[in-house]
């Protein structure tokens, strides 16, 4: 018996060090297509296992350090930064242990980011998207997302194209290809954007511009990387930028309209099915929904980070007030556990891959040329576009005190809503590349494949170091208004509605969110009826809010007290994003568009798709 | 414009239809050894995406139905069943359908089954385990469990060996390989326990013995397993046979430390940190914490189930009253969704995988001779176990009644605590075979491979129809008492200790269980200061849990009444189980080992691992 635990002692220590003699009890019998699945499972799992345990390891590493970070209120050094780090060096030990199971099992793997990493992410952050900031500077979003991320990539495409023609580094591509490659750059990154900005809970309207873009962003630089990607060896026609301009609009049309029918069948299931008597399969059925939006996305060739963002929101609108309680909170709960989980280990992922892709070729030239090329098409995109913008506020602003004098209004509130310097040199500082810019990489052809994909992924390590981590300093020599948020660290469980991103105003999201998002999504305007409408529907909200949850009235009151400069606050916005689209003209008419539609919402929308006496169904669950 | 809006819809359709000419716009640049990872994203994505999409879609089609049998109170077919048929249809369309990318996208892969299906139903078994009923029936549960597996693998082996010795399908394979597929096939399924008997709600004892069971014999075939696989190709010695057992119980007794360690451990971290200040990390942690502990165990060729299974049971017996109001809520709903999603997707990737491993060689009689000799082998070893532990049972009661006359004690409680025939015909019926077994058998070896595997996937299949689909009428045949469970669809977010498993007796899992576990998890034994123990501790909990929501004053009353009669049937549990081991001498010792631990437990394992006043730090984490 002893000596049979000696053995098995022996065994243990053997196995723990490194697994590789595994191989010899069982012959390697993978089939070319499904990878290590189909080896001996026994051997397989041991490695998978160890790998699996490394990883988790790193992310409980990363987690702690970033609760010792908050706890210590450290900032100068950023957990990020930190997760590369961590990443780097398991990477380094892992390159120079023997055994390629574990390195092979840790690799960067594209399929796994898109359809594992990315969603949660971006589910997470339509569930808790602070719909009244996003809505109201929807119009900025856009257009740095949009007309910034095609000049980005173009200005990088070209710098890119011209280097390599002069051939320093025996790297020869296409235009295409260069313009590939600056697509693939120009993702800005929501989850660094999201991580940082949250840790220092800037002023909103900054986060929710830097946030909103870095998020819709990366939809379009995968748009671009796909059509660039179709015209790979053909000759470029002058007519294909149109084409190239014409899949993106449909594609992000599409995309959102997918989003929010699913967003609304969900509400639908929900409302005419008793299912929240059984609040798990309903929970999960929320979640598994949510995901079909991505993937069917996808796999339709649309952009299913657009899809699964305005899925999220929608969800949000109607869809949550269907829920059972448990199911509310546990979605939250989910969606958040999942969305930190991804975003910590993506950063570790890509610190390990630094080491872990064996193939890279680093060119050091092409590296530095790239990043300073990123700065250049960055400072190219975002400072003429915020002169745009300004431009449109002044006029707007002009436009909108005349009217003030025909109707002696509510002027008192109305700021001109200018991106100052300060926060147009925060947008540019803000511009880190990541992950997206690192999976689309993994798809470039051509037999400089390795060589950009090194460029990409050292440049993104390098702008999430430089950048990321100088951020803090940058907020302060900027002196841009940080520390906003107050809610973020509380645990009650009660808070359901705690918003994700930092905000000076708190607006009942039971009320003005729903009304702006009614109002936003469809057609930016001004509704007329808001401050009433709001302070009616916000008694409804508490009396039913009180229904479920006693302990929420603690929260009501001040909520309460906000509502109404809320509502005015919420004004000045909608008149701004209103002229940020550049339709002046529309100015007058949004109010008309602005009272139809939330007419529209209350009367039709809300009525079809909301239970009428949400109360009443909660009771039934219990 | 109005052309490439064509253009696109054109596009659209042709991708949606069947991606396959995707491939032409991007050769496959896959590196042998992490699969589809390294393809073109772009592409790669396409194809993962439906793949996903339409597993996805499965998972919703098989809650839909298990909500709508609930809702319609159908119990004559069961969701399990349909799962398996839902994954049979679309792997048959899958089959026939051009294009093989989704088809090795969608195959039963043992790396996902071990790594990512497997650990959260074993996690949230442990985590919502009723410890008061599985620990004081451990006597019957690892009877059935150890020498119960052995003895039906080696039944199977033996009739297999004999069978393939005769050669009608030519298939040729060593005496180790058929006790491997004996072993594999002696894993009964804890999914298809779980999900049957919490929809039948069958009495607490007779499903705890099957569920405990099941859940261990997965851990011990495959340790079988791997070693039947160690001595593939070598000459058997007897010497072998003991050598397995050590093997066996070292592993065991190896992988519950483990995960009792972790689970202390993160009890100590919980404790001595603030991090309950930031819950969503502190979840992280938590589940992160849990998972190491499987992937540990298995990277050290121990057993992560056994180890993940302690580890849950530690968690929710120390650190769970460690963790904010939050996390407790979180980690319960996040635990029970992931295993939620995790048993209905197994029914469905088993019978998808029955179309989409194209490689199977399936044997007709071969099956036929397999499914046969799996009933004699669970025959063969339920039926004399329960026979030697009724032997027990009745020596014990002598033993016992003899006792309470010298102590004219607590004999109204005691009741002999036999297996019925009824119960025994029941334990042999529940012997389904699930989808470990065949994650097992994925790592066979020799060229019988194919066929073994074939043979494995489809017995199982088999069972889990027929035994699965018939164990309603079973239950009514033999007359065993169901619906014994009452707080099932409770979708009340504040009964966060509603339990998983049916039980009449309804302990404040607070108290009784903790203790309970605290008993039995060191040794078996019969706590003198019960009642007045669990009164007492009562009341802390219930003012605590007060203190945090006052919602939870509706439940804590009636779960007080419980109280008493709850103590008293312990106790008698307790000698039962204490003799079930057929410890009968140690049965005096006992009481005093029961007093020694549990004030051991109370004096120094609580101070030492809880938070002496729980209530004080919720309040700061608020």
């Amino acid at each position: 018996m002893t000596s049979i635990t000696l053995y098995i002692a022996q065994q243990l220590v053997k196995r723990a060090i490194g697994g590789d003699d595994d191989l010899d009890d069982s012959p390697d019998i993978t089939t070319p297509d499904d990878g290590e699945g189909e080896e001996d499972p026994v051997t397989e799992e041991i490695f998978s296992s160890w790998a699996l345990f490394i990883l988790l390891s790193l992310l409980c590493a990363a987690l702690w350090s970033s609760y010792f970070l908050q706890q210590r209120r450290i900032k100068a050094i950023h957990e990020t930064v930190l997760s590369i780090f961590y990443g780097m060096t398991v990477g380094l030990i892992i390159r120079v242990s023997p055994g390629h199971y574990i390195q092979d099992a840790v690799k960067f793997n594209s399929g796994y980011f898109f359809n594992i990493l990315l969603p949660p992410i971006i589910l997470n952050s339509g569930y808790e998207l602070h719909q009244a900031n996003f809505f109201s500077n929807i119009g900025s979003i856009l257009t740095f997302a949009i007309p910034g991320t095609f000049i980005s990539a173009l200005v990088l495409g070209i710098i890119l194209y011209i280097w390599t023609a002069i051939g320093f580094d025996g790297v020869k591509m296409e235009f295409v290809d260069a313009l590939a490659v600056g697509a693939t750059l120009s993702a800005t990154d929501p989850v660094t954007i999201l991580s940082i900005f949250n840790a220092y809970k800037v002023d909103p309207k900054l986060y929710t511009i830097i946030f909103g873009e870095s998020l819709l962003n990366d939809a379009i630089s995968i748009v671009m990387f796909e059509t660039c990607q179709k015209f790979h060896g053909q000759q470029v026609r002058f007519s294909s930028l149109f084409e190239g301009i014409g899949i993106f609009l449909v594609t992000f049309t599409i995309s959102t309209i997918i989003g929010i029918a699913i967003g609304i069948l969900v509400a639908l299931i929900l409302k005419h099915s008793h299912i929240r008597r059984y609040p798990q399969i309903e929970t999960c059925l929320v979640l598994l929904f949510s995901y079909e939006s991505y993937f069917f996305s996808n796999g339709a060739h649309m952009s299913g980070i657009v899809s699964l963002l305005f899925c999220g929101i929608t969800l949000k609108h109607y869809a949550y007030y269907n829920m059972s309680r448990r199911t509310q909170i546990a979605t939250k709960y989910i969606f958040q556990l999942l969305a930190q989980l991804s975003e910590n280990f993506i950063f570790i992922y890509l610190g390990l891959s630094l080491f872990t892709e064996v193939e890279l070729v680093f060119k050091p030239l092409l590296i530095i040329i790239t990043f300073i090329s990123i700065c250049v098409a960055r400072w190219s995109a975002v400072f003429p576009l915020s002169r745009f913008l300004n431009f449109l506020y002044k006029a707007k602003f002009k436009e909108f005190t005349n009217r003030n004098f025909m109707n002696g209004g509510i002027s008192s509130q109305a700021v001109p809503d200018e991106i100052s310097h300060s926060y147009q040199m925060m947008i540019f500082w803000a511009g880190l590349r990541g992950a997206v810019g690192v999976a689309l990489a993994m798809g470039l052809q051509g037999e400089a494949k390795w060589a950009l994909l090194a460029t990409v992924l050292v440049v993104v390590v390098l702008t999430v170091i430089l950048f990321g981590g100088s951020t803090a300093s940058m907020l302060e020599i900027l002196g841009i208004k940080t520390g906003v948020e107050q809610h973020m660290d509380s645990d009650d469980e009660f808070d359901i509605e705690a918003p994700r991103l930092p905000i000076s105003i708190q607006p009942t999201p039971f009320n003005s969110n729903n009304n702006l998002m009614g109002n936003r999504r469809f057609n930016n305007s001004r509704p007329g009826v808001y401050q009433d409408e709001i302070r009616s529907r916000n008694e409804s909200s508490a009396s039913l809010s009180s229904n479920k949850t006693p302990n929420m009235n603690d929260n009501i009151p001040d909520e309460d007290d906000d509502m109404i400069s809320d509502g005015d606050d919420l004004i000045s916005n909608f008149q701004t994003s209103s002229t940020e689209n550049g339709v002046l003209g529309a100015f007058l008419s949004a109010e008309e568009h602005a009272k139809w539609f939330t007419r529209f919402d209350e009367e039709v929308l809300k009525p079809v798709l909301l239970d009428t006496i949400p109360k009443k169904d909660n009771d039934n669950s219990n």
